[in-house]
């Protein structure tokens, strides 16, 4: 097969965010994956752990990036799929990168950009100011721009990506009430490491939430949306932990000074997402089946006087995570922004 | 095996609830079932419909209910577990009862006070204002004494249980402000006739929302939380679908005027529900799993400032269906409110 | 877009196999969907249905065939994609298709030639010799070329698909012996009609077998696997039901005569199976989340002496049907078998 | 409370054998547990590890076995639930136990009586002959009275119980043949060790096999059976995982020399189990919800000429370890055998 003219080599490429980065891309026209580190599984064949990616995917886990296949492609980027806590010592061990070549980090380390949130959210994850200054939040459809003359980019957080998305239509609006967001996730967003909380037996027909009024996404969706929306509207943010294995789902539910008709506020998200690709503005509650294995988020908006309800569905490892580093990687790359991200979802899951 | 004291016919016996309250007073040491009523299924045993109930209930379902039968007990109980809209004419329908029985209907039909918000969220049900005065509201939590003295019951919504109990402690508050209902609940609620919604492979591994804003919980549950309340807070109701089959989780948002340390509203829940013994204070997140199949209520109640996270977590068809008419029968019978209804979770399920 | 070479009208395209057709076909670089025929939907927009083809499909559900459409193409296909016992009218109802239309039916009315065993197995649809022996069997690796000169298809049943290719390789064993066939398939199976047993609430948490010895698929596999083979060998077949959605396991177990290595056995497979792009031989057991959404059948064999153990899995909507489907329009058009369906499955699904 | 007569102290309570001892004892009308050893918890409540035991069970672990507590019964037991490879020397270490108490223990440790076999399949865990032959196999159906007055038992494997139950009374049988045993398991046997292969993300939506013909419960199933059976039909035993968390179904396939009819072969049954009131003979398939959560395993028979297929149904922790371990402590202490645990299933789970 022909060589694609875009190659991603991926640092940390036996996670969940390394595999999903990998499906994607096998369906990708123009980017392809040159590259996977891993040093647990150096020398082994990425099918080996990535079991479903067997007869698509035949490349073996390398110990270390190895700059010059990056250097074949006319254009390449650097992936980290690490866990939490890594991205600053891994990209200062790289080794030196063709001048234009991406960087994307799919971790929360460099989002935060005020020191005392980021203290205070990630205590065990240095500051790193100046580095972190390189970095352009990746939220494809509230960047588009940025992240298209952007090198460094820091991907959104999944459970932000929907909460985003399900609000920033609302902060062009003059006015203050309260946010509520409560979302649900299912257990894929944990990682692949096992742990007691994602146990099977345990998880299994359960429902419970975490870190309430304490997750690390709530500072990241409020700096995203930016200071007169985050000071004018007081957000509750509660993530809750669905029994299955991918998807979010958000509910917001925002108070307002002025009454909206559902069909205003059904109008307004229509307008500032008309030229985004992967928003479909549904006309009936999302559902989780739709968007899974896709890199679409559905939105509904609903409301009942002053009382506004938007709902907001994705796949936490497509749009939440692999599939949105696509959409950024095509849009640095000058290719359009959906291209290989069209999926259809699989109807019954 | 001797008689038990207190006797039950439970008319509409083929359906969930029917069967739960089967399954329930199988193990109850002073009530028992003497008849279950099934148009359909008359003349078939009971565990022929309710196969879990094999070598456990030996009863045939009957055509109509045997007054006589009710007349060999202490006291006895006739419990409509019927779809909706059935109650009215069922009741106008039904022998004779001994004077002294008791009767409880699990339907929404009776619920609702006001005629307009009857009207407006039960446009198909009848209001016959006469025969709903004589119905107490059972949420046995909130009206112990009027459902002890009581001889007519409408049982509480499941949705709406989970929600009262997560904000009955909150009706003394003399404050005012937003509070969001964030519900989810399982699939075994919308009973046991097929429909496309409930179609197992479409429902599998989705998560969606139904009737935002406009679900008939709401109205009852500010009904049962009173004026001063529900004038006092706004309130927005949302019910989401989980792909599990049993299990209620509400996850309710409440702005307060003054700041509560999260120690002292937990105080305020353990002041309020110390002599509940089917109500559980968590010092973390309930979780599904450790009440699905029992009659307790996990509630978990947390802040920030002047803001309020309660979670409120049940068995639909137990606590939030035939586990609480056992309550309530215990009350009307004299019984302690928890006899027979002490039943351990699975752990896992 | 421009226009793909080979065109498919699917007849019948609102239920789950229509569904996967228009999904796969999404994908595939040379085939295109160019009408949905659904007398129920005929008008709607194909994604009102299929929702989550939303922004990836974009036709409307058509009343008829329109025969014009097809000749647009280098050539056409029809797409048989309905509910058991339509076939025979169906086909007597079509408008005159052109010359060279390949014609696939999904469904079971056309597989068994034997007027017996049709009888006893499918009672209530007529035999129609003439057309059915028109109709070649599309087990695509066991009858390549056959498939690849038909112009008429009956397209093999999901079980019984991945037990043929569990046995395929058993064939040419010049053996007698026993072969237990225990099945297990997810509810999607049943197609998109409610139906008391496929109910959420009733099938969540269960597993249970249904026509014990009894089921169609047993004399079509018998069928396809020869005479010497179904002479030779007596077999037991028991489908059971996952609770989940999609995804077929097979799991077989065949005595021999001659003891055979798992080695030995292993390497026969891999030799039958070296030019099936399809079709991967595993190193051990297969796993449903590896085949879900794909058109791959996995395949492991082990042993012990005289006994011999081989697990299949597979996508019931996918390789089941409408992937093979498409594997077998490639074969007709003369298309490479694997064009558009090699994807990779979703890892965590 | 009045304590009840007979006494059990729990060694090892923090696993899922444990809390499934505890859950069920809670319901026992004789029985109560008095202690529960765990090193790990020790000082913690019960309810701290086993939450759905809240409000029910009010005991804390011990750091050791106090035998003066089981002194205060009519008669006690300890009850070993303990990983593999431990029976021995936590038996060695236990203080003097009173004369007569009796000892199971839940583990594979002791189960196999051929040194030859056992060092196959349990290479870790030393023979210890002298100690083994002290233990009685704990199958209640199969060896009631052995049972009734040993006071060492080794209680069941979990699929070996369900297997055993299926075949038992065909070992009457003259006559020799296959016997394939599929059986399928929940993922709670794999214990509450968080690992890799049950990890959520990676159980979900998935189904696959594990150790095919090299399974421990393969020898201990044939083993009970005895020689006659196990050297007239070859056997092959397969378990596979299901995507949920409790139960287990096995599917037997037999091959008779005579012909026996479906009504004949469920005779066998009725006769064989007539008196034994924790297994429910079926006249369809059994289902997992009928028995989660119970003590009963359910059977099924039916026939087609000379071969006959067999379906067993339970709950892995209830009749496949705690509940089946409260059979024989019942028998032991002179209970009727059912005493606390002819409990109803969930119905809907």
């Amino acid at each position: 097969m022909m060589q694609k003219p875009f190659g991603v080599a991926i640092v940390g490429g036996s996670g969940y965010g390394g595999g999903e980065l990998l499906r994607l891309l096998a369906l990708h026209p123009s980017i392809e994956v040159c590259s996977v580190v891993s040093r647990t599984h150096a020398g082994s064949a990425v099918h080996s752990v990535h079991t479903h990616l067997t007869g698509v995917v035949d490349l073996t886990f390398s110990a270390a990036l190895e700059t010059g296949l990056l250097k074949r492609y006319t254009r390449a980027a650097v992936v980290l799929a690490l866990p939490s806590g890594l991205a600053g010592t891994t990209l200062a061990g790289l080794p030196e990168l063709p001048p234009s070549t991406v960087v994307v980090d799919l971790s929360g380390d460099l989002r935060l950009r005020s020191p005392e949130s980021h203290a205070q959210y990630y205590p065990e994850v240095p500051f790193e100011g100046e580095l972190r200054r390189r970095f352009q939040y990746g939220l494809t459809e509230v960047a588009r721009s940025e992240i298209a003359s952007a090198t460094h980019i820091t991907n959104p957080g999944c459970l932000a990506t929907a909460a985003i998305l399900a609000l920033a239509p609302l902060t062009a609006l003059d006015e203050a009430g309260v946010v509520v967001l409560d979302a649900k996730t299912g257990t894929s967003g944990a990682g692949r490491e096992p742990q007691a909380s994602m146990h099977h037996p345990s998880r299994y027909a359960d429902f419970t939430a975490y870190k309430p009024l304490t997750h690390r996404h709530e500072p990241e969706i409020l700096q995203c949306l930016g200071a007169p929306f985050s000071q004018r509207f007081q957000c509750m943010f509660v993530p809750h932990l669905l029994p299955v294995s991918r998807g979010i789902f958000v509910t917001a539910y925002i108070t307002l000074a002025r009454a909206e008709s559902a069909a205003g506020a059904a109008e307004r998200f229509r307008e500032v997402y008309h030229t985004s690709p992967c928003i479909r503005i549904r006309t009936a509650p999302p559902r989780l089946v739709d968007v899974v294995g896709t890199n679409f988020c559905d939105l509904f908006v609903t409301s009942r006087g002053t009382q506004l309800v938007v709902m907001s569905a994705l796949d936490n490892l497509g749009k939440g995570m692999a599939g949105q580093a696509i959409q950024n990687l095509n849009l640095t790359f000058g290719l359009p922004e959906q291209a290989g991200v069209v999926l259809p979802g699989l109807g019954p899951v």
